[in-house]
Formats: C-alpha cells, sequence, structure tokens
C-alpha cells in the first residue's frame, strides 16, 4: 500500500514544471492542510490565538505543540509539521534577541515575519533539503500596536485582520469573514477564535482539546492560558 | 491529479535542451506569466508604478508584496513569486548601501539591474539550484534622469520606456504601445498605469485591489501611495 | 526475494508526496513499530522503565540496549534501531553535561528532549541522511517533579503519564489506559510497567527476557535493576 | 508541448558519448545558433563590430547588450545568452584591469581572449554547471596592430580576418567571403560589416534594428555609435 | 551473467523501505554470512579465538587475516570483507592509544566495541558510503574480566559468553550451545573454539586452515599461536 | 537525430562496466580519433613536430591550436579537443616554472608528461567531472637527448620513436614504420612527419592546412615554423 | 556496439548486492584480468620480477610501466590499468619517504603494502569515485628478509612465495605451484619468473616482450634488467 502512493510524485525538488510550479512547495501546503485548525484574530491593540489539540487518555500537555512564544510581545499559532516549526520558532526566537541586542529594541512583529519567511524561501531553492511542512500565523503588539501575518511553505507572507489554517480553514475563514467586525472589542476578541473553533469541531471542543493564548494591551505580553481560563472562556461561548 | 501534472517536466536543472533552450528558465517565465499584472512608465524625469493586488475580507495591506522600495530613488515591481522577489530585493537594497559607503553616491538604477541580473542568471548555469521566479520592472531616478529595466528568470536585461508583466501583460503592453506618448507629462504619467490597468482588469480594479507608487523629479523619492491617494487617482481615470 | 522487496519503496529522500506526507519518516516509524515493546509510566515523583529483551543461551547481559541513561536524573527507553539510539543517547548525554557546566544547573527532562527532537528533525529534512529509526520515551524528575516525553522519528514530541511504543505498544497502551490511576503511589509504579510487559509478552516474561529501571523520588538516581532485583518484581505481579 | 520537447535530450551533462561527443556542448552552440546576428571585420589596424538588434515600440536601447567593451582597445560581438554573456564579459573586465596593475601594460586581444576560453572550457568538463550558451568575437587593437578572435561554447579559439556568428551567420559568412579584401580601407572596413548584415536583414535593417562599433587605428578606442552615426552609415550602403 | 545479478538490488544506499527495514545494512549482513567461520569463547578471565583460513600451495601466513591485535588485552576475530575490516581496526588501535594517553589507563572492551559501533552506525545512515561489510567479535581482559561483544553491520552490539560468525555460524552456535560450560576451565576453554571449528570444517581442519589467538589471565596480552601450537592443539581435539 | 544519438550511451562516469573496461575513458579516446591528425619523430637529438589544420578563406593561423610550446626545450601536438588541452598544456607549463624555481635546472621531458598522465587519471576516477578528450604526444630535449612520449585521456604513457595521432593515424603508423630508420639524420628527420602527412592528406596538404614545429639539436629550442619555411619543406618531399 | 556493453551493467558505486557482493569492485577485478601477467617469485633472501610487455615496431621502452620501484628495497609489478597504478605508487613512494623521514628507518614491505590497501578500500567505500582497477604484487627485503604481499582492488591483501596475476594468472599459477621450491636459490630464483612467463606466452617471449628486475641480497637494491641482462637469462631458460 506505501508502495503504491510512494511512487507517484515527483522527485525533483527545487525545480519548475511547465506551467511555472513549485510542486514540492504545494505538496508542503498540503502538510499544512492536513494539520489541525489553527485561529488567530487581532483588533487595533490585542491578539488572540486559538488551535486544536489531540488529546488521549494517558497524553499529559506540554506546553502547547501548536501555539509558541516567540518573544513577550509575539507568538504564533501553527498548522502542519510541529518538528518543522520548533526549528523555526528557534530561529525566530533567536532572532528577536539579536535583534534586541543590536538596536536595543524589541523586534517589531513584522520583521520577525519577514525573518522567518527568508529562511522557508531558502529552502524552496536548494536542493538537498525540502520545504518546511508548516504555516505560521504570527501575531503581536509593538510600537504599530497589533499585527497579525501568515506565512506559508513558499516563505510568501500577508497581513490580516483575522485567519485560519490547517484542516478546518475553510470553515473557519467562512466563520470569521461573517462575524469579524473591525471594531472588535478585546472581550468580544477574546471569545472568537474559540467560537471559530467551535464551529469547526462541534462537541468535540472542550478545554482538553484546545490551547488558547493571549497578547492584550494591557501587559503586551504572550501568555498561554490555563485549563481553568479555557474552561471559563468556553462556558462564554 | 498531481502526480500527472508532476511527471510530465524534465528533471535536468541547468542543461541545454538539442534546439539550445534551458527549459527551466522558460518554466520560470511561466510562473511569472501566472503573476498578477505590474506596469511602470516613466517619462524623462519621472517613474510610475502600478499593480494588480490580490485582496480579501479579511487581508490588510503590509505595504505592498508586488511593489518594494530598493533604495530612496529607485523601486521595482514584480510579477512571480513574491518570496523569490524579497531575496532579490534584499540583495539590491544591500548593494545600493554598499554602493553609497564605497563610492560616496547612489547606486544608477542601471547598475542596481545589472547586480538582480548577474544574481538571476547565476541560479540558471549551476546545479542544485532553481532560477528564480520573478521578473522585475526596475525604476527611479539617477543623474541621468529617470529610467527603466526589465530584467526576467533568465538574468537579461532591456531598458524600456514604459512596459507590463503578468498576467494581464499582453493586453497591457497593447494598450501601452496606443497610449504612450514620448512627450508624456508627469500628471499624464501619474495616471497611464492605473488606466492600463484598468484595461486589464476593468471593473475589479478599486483601491483594494491595486497599489501605486511615485518616483517624482520634484523629490526623486520612492513613496507608496494611500488609499485615499490611489481613490483620487481612480476617479481620474 | 530480496530484490523483489527491495525495489519497491520510493527513492526520494526528503520530499512531500502530493499528500504532503514525508514516507522516509513514516518508514522509519515501522522501524519502530518493529522493534521490542518498551513502557515508561511516572506518577507526580518517580519513574520507572520496563522492556522486553532478546535473549539466547549464549548472550550475556551488556547493561541493557533497549534502557540507557541520559543523567543521573533523567533515562530512556527505546523501541527500533539500537545502533541508531545510541547515537541519540551520546548525544543527549553529552548536552546535559555542556547544560550543567554552562548554567551550573541539571538539564530539565523537557530541554533535554527538545534536544533529541531538533537533531531527529534534522535528519528529516536533509539530502544525504536518512531519519532516525527509533523512538525515545525519556523520562526523568528534575525541578519539576517528574515528567515522561515521547520523542518519534520525525522529531515531533509529547508529554504523557504512562506509554508505550514497539511492535506490542498497542496492547500495552490498552492495558495503560486501564490501569493507570493519577494517583498511583510509587509501590505500584514499580509494577505497572512489569504488569504491562507481561499483558504484552504472556509467559515469554522473565528476570532474562526483560530489563527493568527506576528513577524514585528518594534519590531521583536512575538505576539499572539486577536480575534479582527483577525476579523479585515479577513474583510480586 | 513542452513536455514532449523537453525529454527528448540527453541528461547527462559532462559526458562523452560513444562517438566521443560532448552533447551539452553542442546543444550550447545551438542557443548561439539562435542569437541574433553578429558581425565583426578588421584590417591591420582597425576594428569594426555590427549587430542585429531586437526592437519594440517600448524599448529604449541601454547601450547595446549585444556589442560589449571590455577594455579601451578591446571590445566583444555575442551571439546567443546575453545573461551568460555578461558574466564573461565581467570575467574578462576584471582580468585586463589585473594585467594593467601586475604588468603595467594593456592586456592583448589573445590574452583576453585565452582567458575566456579557459573559463568556458571549465564549464564543459565539470558536473554542476552547463556550458556558457554563448560565443564571443573578440576583437581589438594592441601592440600587433588589430586582431579578431572567435570563442566559442566548448572554449575553443579561432583567428579570423572577418567573421560572422548567430542566426545569420551562415548568409553573412558567404557575403564576407565574397567582399573582404586583404587590403581592405578603413572607409570600407566601416561599411562591410553593415553591408554584410544587410546581406542577412534586408529592409528590416534600420538605425534601431543594429548597433555599430569601432575601434579605429587613430585613437585606438572602442566607441558604440550613436543613432546618428548609423544613420549615417546606412545611407551610404 | 554479471549484467542480470547486478541489477535486481536496490539503489538507495540510506533509505528505510515501507516496512521499516535497511536493506544496504542487510545486504552487507550477507557479505559476513559469506565470510570464513570465526569463533570465541570466554570464561570469566580468559578469551579464546580460532578463525578458518583459506590457504593454498604458494600462499604464506601473513599474521592473520581474520584475527587482529587492537591493544594488548584486545583482540578481534572478523567475518566478512577484510579489507573493511583494516579501515575498523585501525580506528580502534588508534581510540585505545587515545584513551590510554587521555585517561592514563588502557581502555575497558567495553569502550572499544562502542567507538566501532558508532563508526559503523554512520556509514549506515549517511548518503556517499555503504555499510562496512564486515562483523567483529571483540574479546579481551581489562578491570572488569573477560568479555566479548559481537558488532554487526549496523553498529548494534550484544554481549556473549562464546559466539560464531560468518559461512559456519549456524552450526558453530548449535555446537557452542550443547559444548559451552559456564564454569569451563581455562584449558578447556582453549580448545573449545577448535573443536566448534572442526565440527564446521570438518577434516579440512589442521594447522594451515586456521588461525588461534589466546589472551588469558595469565598474562592478559594478546598472542596468535604459531603453527607449531596449533598443530598441539589440534593434537587434543 | 540529436536525440536519437544522444540517448545510448551510459551515464555512470567513472564506473567499470562488467568486462573492467571504463566507457568515459573509451569514448573520450573517440574525441581524439575523431580529430585532426598530428604526428611527431625523433632521432637521438632532434624532434619534428607536424599537425593537419583545418583553414578557410577568412580564417587567420594564431599561432597554432595544434601545437604548443610547454617550455622552450619541450613541445606537444595534440589531437582531441583543443579546449581540454589547453588547459593541460596550461598546467604543463605551470609545472616546468615550479620545477626552475625549485630545482633549478629545466624539467626533464619524462617529468613533463607524467605530471600531464596524472591530472588526467584523475579526471577518469572522480565522479563529477569527464576525462580530457586529448591526446598529447609530448616531445623533447633534455640531458637524456631527445624523447617523444605519447599519453592518452586514461592517463597512461608511452614511449615512441615515432608516432601519430589523430583521424588519420593508422595510415600514419603504416608509413611511419616503413619509413623510419633508427639512424635518420636530422635533415631526413625534418622531411618525415610532413611526409607522413602527406600520405594521410593527399594533395589537400599545403602550407595553410598544415602547422610544423622543430626541436634541434643546435639550440633545442622549440621553434614554430613560418609559412615560408612550411613552403620550402613541402617543396622537398 | 558500445551501446549495448555500455549499459548492462549496474550503477551503484558503493552499495552491496544482495548477496552481499560489491561489484564494481568485482568489475575492477576483472580489469586485472585483462591487464598483461605479472610474475613476482622470493625465497628468504632475494625477490625477482617479471612482467609482459606489449611493444610495437615504433615503440621504445620507457623503463616499465608495470614494474614500478618504490623505494631501493622496495619494488611492484602491476596487473590490470597503469595510469591507476602510476597514483598508487606515487603514494607509497612518498609514505616510504615519510617514515625513513619520521622512524629514521626504511619502510617494512607489510607496512607499505598496508598503506596501499587502506588507500585502495576507500575507493570502494565512498560515492564519487570508482576502485582502482589494479592489482599489485609488493615485494622487497627488510629486516624480515625477503617478502611478497599481493593486494586487489578492493584493499585486501595476502602474503605468498610465488604468484602471478593479469591474463595469465591461471596457467602462470599453475606452472608455480609444480616448479616452486621452498628451498630456491637465489640462480633458481632468477630464472623462475621468466620460465614461468615462457609458460604464458610461448614463443612472443623476447628481451623486447618482457621486463624483468631484482632485488637480490647481495645490495638489497631494487634493479630492472637491461635488454641484454634480458637476452643473457633468456638463453638459460
Amino acid at each position: 500500500m506505501f508502495q503504491q502512493a510512494g511512487r507517484g510524485y515527483d522527485m525533483a525538488i527545487t525545480q519548475f514544471s511547465p506551467e511555472g510550479r513549485l510542486f514540492q512547495v504545494e505538496y508542503a501546503i498540503e502538510a499544512v492542510r492536513r494539520g489541525t485548525t489553527a485561529i488567530v484574530c487581532r483588533n487595533q491593540d490585542s491578539v488572540v490565538f486559538a488551535v486544536e489539540k489531540k488529546s488521549s487518555e494517558l497524553a499529559l500537555s506540554i506546553g502547547s505543540e501548536k501555539i509558541f512564544k516567540v518573544d513577550d510581545h509575539i507568538g504564533v499559532a501553527i498548522a502542519g509539521l510541529t518538528a518543522d516549526a520548533r526549528v523555526l520558532v528557534d530561529r525566530a526566537r533567536i532572532q528577536a534577541q539579536v535583534n534586541l541586542l543590536s538596536y536595543d529594541e524589541e523586534i517589531s512583529v513584522k520583521d520577525a515575519t519577514i525573518h522567518i519567511c527568508e529562511y522557508k524561501q531558502a529552502f524552496t531553492q536548494n536542493a538537498g533539503v525540502r520545504p518546511f511542512g508548516v504555516s505560521f500565523l504570527v501575531a503581536g503588539i509593538d510600537t504599530n500596536g497589533a499585527s497579525l501575518y501568515l506565512t506559508d511553505p513558499s516563505g510568501a507572507m500577508w497581513g490580516y485582520k483575522a485567519f485560519a489554517i490547517g484542516s478546518g480553514a475553510n470553515e473557519a475563514r467562512t466563520f470569521l469573514e461573517e462575524h469579524y467586525k473591525d471594531d472588535i472589542s478585546d472581550d468580544e476578541l477574546k471569545l472568537l477564535p474559540l467560537k471559530t473553533l467551535k464551529a469547526v469541531m462541534g462537541d468535540a471542543l472542550n478545554k482538553e482539546s484546545c490551547d488558547v493564548a493571549f497578547i492584550l494591551k494591557e501587559d503586551k505580553v504572550f501568555r498561554l492560558l490555563s485549563n481553568e481560563e479555557k474552561e471559563e472562556l468556553l462556558k462564554k461561548i
């Protein structure tokens, strides 16, 4: 069975097809599409992350494997290969420290994202490596207020007000387009990603099957919610 | 479906076909042809850029992903892979700084373009990499006045008075050939790229679906227009 | 016979399939599935390891080839290729020493695991190497109490209270889900992995065909049990 | 369509065929054959270059993309891939400077050509690169008077009195063999390349569709003619 | 004939099959199975090696090509490719010297074996090399008394009291299982490997067709027996 | 047409065939067989070179592309790829200078040849390069008198009194075997290579279609003959 | 014809077949089998080499291409690719010098052989190279008296009293087994290799078609015989 599946795809890593497409990048995007759903929303001043989490009887939360802190003021929610994500998060963290040491100021959300993008792009143009199989929703608060960027396996980036990636992305985006308002308050913002996740996951959503993180205008500090906090939020939706 | 499409193209990266063609370069040019339309026009003293922009309900402009500033006096409009473009723009920016530091004068538009060309060429002759899937319209103002160059994935370059690349290139070039005049005034010049884009995009053109930038003889400084400025221009065409 | 078997699998090391899968990583996981069974359980303060051991008339135990000490306070039980495991254990040991020298404190169980994960991930993204064909159950006691992590050939990690890997993993996990209690005492904990192994191996389980190790709250020191100690435990189950 | 064409050629970069041929080099020569026509003639003391130029309504001459100055006393006319030519011209320019600095004398036309040849040869013998898809007519005036060399993609070189390369090479060479005289005067020499180009291009030849350059015995300095100068010459033929 | 045989095996060096197997390692083990038989036995204090030796009229013993001294207190008997074995023996010898110089004590038999294992493993995980086609029975006397380890082409290791490798391994192991006693005396130990070899080779066994080496508790020094000594032993079996 | 021809040969660069042959080397020898004819003869004290030369109406001799001076006392006549030959001649020239500087004496003809051989051999044993497609007849006068060596694409060498390579080699060798005498005088020696070339080329031989060089005992200095000198020789044969 | 022959063999350089064989090494041994015959014999104190030599009317002996001096006291006779042999002889010569400089004593024949073996082995285990297509009979006199070793393309080595390699090896070995005596005198030893060569070559053996070298106990110095000396020996057989 593996054999049949395994032989069909193309062996060229860094080449264009006659139509000008890069298949390895498109296949890596498939890895993202098969990942758990991740949702991030922002208003002018705050950012809220929510992700689906696979859980089992014997499993224990070890922080989150789908939401990572890059710096105090920046977090990422990911969809795709977790092990790939960790490599990129490590690089982003180091870059944030380098920026602080070099310029004596915190890295902007945009610069942190561009740094991730450039690293991803290199893995689409060189032989001997494969693209990163992971998309990032990078969000945080800097001197320009709150911002949110998507970067995919090609290394391209886009700005968003609210966005979703992973297996439930289509449903989630439709929900967000209907429910996101430009003047959304922090209280509403805290609930919107979870409400969206509810639309995707239905009754499977509970405090064990999701992770939620905030970066709020009060303190501008990334914080992963405890099970108790998640439960409280879940009651409100 | 992917499999069928994926297996048809040639696996040799840097080889000539018996007809003396380099397929990977031609395929990379296909990536440019599939990109959004970009148009740049110049007269003796000024340069105007306009590009098509994909937008959605939740997306937010993050500067522009299709028009980049290389230096105060030089900009580029691109068609093709944005992530590839960013790598080349970064190199061009560094080269502009190096030139300033080494010779105490701003890099000429032509030298900046040649630098991009040489980097692109290397990616067509060496194994282990693919060509850059992006064409650049490099334009700016230097001591020779305004100039505009095209460079494609092969690393070749050409000089133009006005030119268009991307999916709408053919329509746009026909429009430009009809409407460009050698003695075009700055006021007309500001509108010509947008008018051309209108010919390509029709009613889909609005302030959200395009980006416009100027480098004008008054200050010789690259400037990306705001939504308000774009709206004002759109009213005039 | 070899030839038939040998030709069926896919030759691309680090590429995505059109479905976004990495076959080499999935095949490496098969090597884990074919390995001997390994089980690790923990409560808040202590950790117990048990593994199946192949033995023969002329063989002699040489320590254990399936349970390794990483540092005084951390051990691993492995399933898959022993020779691959040794490379990773060596790296983990060195990292533990580096941590001690650099920060003057023992490495946390989580950090030791992350280090292993990152090394594994690199072997899934670069050409010229194959993934490590081994999964690790890393467990130990640090300032956060006892903890237990699984890391597989992809370099991903998960936290667990009790878990099993190798050829008997499914049976063992079912057994653990039924018999593990959150408030399990140290005395019960010492027996649970062996009881689970009994469920997998049946009458084949004896002091020669298993290895057992403890890291207990009394001394927080990894210790591989002697044949006598194993026999004593086996009497109790 | 691309696919059919793309799959027929041979994948081995630097290997001999059983007949002792190097196909990649022969294919690169095809790229030269598809290029625009270039013609160079010399007498004892002077050199004249003429090349066909593709032009369009919106294009602007940017110097010439088919005639390059290597040093004050040496120029080249090329046929084939312009981006490849630029790499070689850059190397030749640097070598000319190195020669001046090292020996305090201008590089001879022959030494400049040999330098280009050796660089080209290396790209026919090593894997991981392709041959340069360009032929050069290198000509200039040094202490031996005027000289003219051809170097093709293999890195071989030949001496000539007058020669033509590119798509119109056969017609042009026949014309040159008929009209070239060993005692040709400078005045005749200035016209011969253009006359030859006329034989190839017919009515398509005009001041926009060609470039002409001189290195004459008066000043021994490479000079690209202006549109006015070209027009004057064209009247005379 | 070669062609038919040559084309059937798999071309991927360092990859997993869908079943999680590494064919190149399994094929290398075949090279071991085709090798001459090697047998090593130990009791608590002493070690005895015996190997089959191919001989001919004109050949002369040059030491032994199947038993090597690693250090005064450690020897190896090998089955498989002799030229591969030499590379590993050289490394082991150097490591023994390094250990002596670094720690001022002789390397333990186990550490010497682990060093060999790690080197072997690297040749199973990296492209551009093949696994070592040789198994080692490493035996010697250190502060823990006598010990004996097997290491195969994968780099895995096992401890034994007595073991055999090579083409006669199955017969030899059966013989050893029947005749090895845990309390075997040195006098019996000296004969057991040869007796086992007799069971494999039958009448072909003579002083020219075998090599024997001792590391005995008296002096703990590796010694290859002379033809006279071998003859004397052969009389006793 | 190219395609058919191009696909038949073997893709492995540096491998043996089952018969123990190296096809790439044999194919490179084909390139030599397709080359122009080169002939070198010597007696005890002098050496004479003659080669066929392709010429055309517009071509001009540029020294010779088939006879090269290595040092004052050593020359080579080549058959095969001229661009490959140049690389080897350059290396030989440098080696001659190095020898002079290091030992304060001229390099011997044999040492110069060995140096070329070793460089050629390396290109038959390593992947990523192809063999040199050229054979050399290296000849000169050193302290041992005159000597002449052949080296082919494999890097092997042979000593000769007179020899021929290239497309007319067979005819030429037959002629040489009939006409070469061990006690040949210098006057006869000067004519023999040209006479041999006449036997190969017939009426096509004239002063434009050959090159001749001498290293004579009078001055022991390599000298390429002028057209006048060649004409004089041709009259005598 | 080439094509058919060329396509049948296996493309994998450094891999095992399912039977545990290394085809490239076996094919390299075929190159040895196709080589000219080489024979070396020794007694306790002296060594004699004899090899078949291809000769032609115009060829001249240039030393010998099949017997080489490694050091004053060591020589080699080779069968297979001469150009490959030269590389190995050069390394052996350098190693002999290094030994002399480092330890102030001549390298032993065995150590010189081991050095060659290790270099050969590396070319059987790494990708990007092919094995050496040559076998060596290394012989000489050192403090242990005379010794003779064979090393084949795999890098394995064997000790012999007398041995033959190359196309006539089987006949020659049969002859040697019949005629070699352990107490052979120097006078008999000087003739035995030539007698053996006579058995292989029959009437084709004469002073031009063989090379002979001695290392005798009188002076322990390698010496290649002159034509006169060979003639004298040939009279005696």
